[in-house]
């Protein structure tokens, strides 16, 4: 089933304490895009760039079936950028500058082939603009997923409110679950999150898992224990793009189903932190992510008869 | 099969978020031997108290069938005591006050009878001291566990990997492990510990659950996402008296039976948490005990067929 995804299409500066990388290609919906084109290939980016984004990299996209219509040029401007360093834990980061660009008056528009979607992933956005995308859409999606990050909950929170009652899932971290709730236990955090609007929620907590909300049940996926987490950046979205490329592909929005999309998702996201960018993500074949996907089931795999 | 578990029998005095508890009865030796006799009637206590320590408990306890006869009474003398005060996130603490009394000259003798002990857990103590225990074993048992924590890797660090190198299984937390091992990722963090000796290493993640390593093996066990962790001291002693009860009382040492007892230990740890103490750890069934494994293993349950 046809596949939106709307995020930003940046360059990326990054630190770790694995070594440097300056401006290479990242953004929300570069990441969504190529994760989920290894189960979907109808899949339309919505973003906006500057003429210093790379051909190359427009073409790579291309090449994987993603449809860049609806990515938006912008002549004799600059794309996003953001520069970022990572703590030593890998879970915290300094974000040393930010350069909106392009972004400053995105005004995303899904074009007009892609207004029927069944499945739209609304990546990290001012809230008003992701649902600016959803009054585009012809047809109620089958499905709506939405990221966002403690920045809206700062400073846009009513926006972000208007926007959630309008959405199927939630993707947020667990420290941003408990700030938008206020909430310290997840499983309340979870409860009073999904009353705002979705019906379910995905809390991720990087190295210790995800979680999987519905109203009465709740999922668990581990992460992967790694050697090295190599670069973080765009895990998240990789998750995601895995997890609504695999709905997409499936057209089946079942609880048990969508365990499935997070376990797939997982796997991604797993992929995205060996290397810097989307190094990684850019160099996989099918196999390789089945075989991934069994070590996530084998991870948790234990036999009990009672 | 028989049982020995060495460890304190104490006092706690204990502030959470939820309320105040003025010493209450604690200690290793308590928390697992209580959780281990769920799963096995031949367990033995080998620890000490002063004349302080109330005689209706030690009834609680010999009416579970624990053995207290490696229990010394030291007369005229106090329990160790042991005070704290939980931060918000229930992870971290503060200790307020800790007064050794007993355990200051405590020399453990094991009984002649539980001397050829096939499962012997060594709880949190002196490593020294943990060191005298195995001497004490006619026969090397079948399994040895082995629970420690960061004060000795700071203060006795060469006693701890003497000991280290005489059991099979070291159970320490996420922080813990990266102290020991100098390692940050825990997959190289285990391989480093189990070249200390140690044949599996269970890495305690508390809310996030709990990894078992083996030399090509790893398993993870997740937390049951709860409305209120209530009071996690003991926890991680539950959590052990469960995980080698339930080895005790199946005889079976595989990797695949470790997998299971550390599910009944993860889940007797999440009774733990929900009241002050051992209130909730003394008034279980096994009913109550097999509905939660059953959560346990519905909370990471997929299908996914290739």
């Amino acid at each position: 089933m046809k596949l939106v995804a709307v995020g930003t299409m940046a360059f990326d500066s990054l630190e770790t304490p694995f070594g440097k990388a300056e401006k290479i290609v990242g953004g929300a919906a570069t990441y969504i895009g190529i994760s989920a084109s290894y189960f979907t290939k109808s899949t339309h980016l919505v973003s906006v760039i500057g003429d210093d984004f790379p051909g190359s990299f427009l073409s790579t996209l291309k090449n994987r079936s993603i449809n860049l219509e609806g990515v938006e040029l912008k002549k004799g401007e600059k794309s996003f950028f953001w520069s970022g360093k990572y703590h030593n834990d890998m879970n915290t980061r300094d974000t040393l500058d930010t350069q909106l660009n392009v972004l400053e008056n995105f005004t995303p528009v899904v074009p007009e082939q892609a207004r029927n979607a069944e499945f739209l992933m609304l990546g990290n956005l001012t809230p008003s603009v992701q649902s600016s995308v959803i009054d585009q859409m012809t047809e109620r999606p089958k499905l709506i997923v939405l990221d966002t990050m403690n920045f809206w909950m700062d400073i846009a929170l009513d926006e972000l409110k208007q926007v959630l009652k309008r959405v199927d899932v939630l993707s947020i971290n667990d420290e941003e679950a408990r700030q938008l709730s206020g909430d310290y236990s997840l499983l309340k955090a979870a409860k009073t999150i999904m009353n705002m609007g979705p019906k379910h929620l995905i809390i991720k907590k990087g190295e210790h898992g995800a979680l999987l909300f519905s109203s009465n049940e709740v999922f668990f996926a581990p992460a992967l224990p790694l050697e090295e987490v190599f670069d973080p950046t765009g895990a998240g979205d990789t998750f995601a793009g895995g997890f609504i490329g695999y709905l997409a592909a499936t057209g089946d929005i079942s609880f048990e189903n969508m365990k499935r999309a997070i376990i797939y998702g997982s796997a991604m996201a797993s992929f995205c932190v060996e290397k810097f960018g989307t190094d990684r993500i850019l160099q996989l074949d099918h196999e390789q992510i089945e075989a991934r996907v069994h070590q996530f089931i084998d991870l948790t795999s234990v036999e009990i008869s009672f």
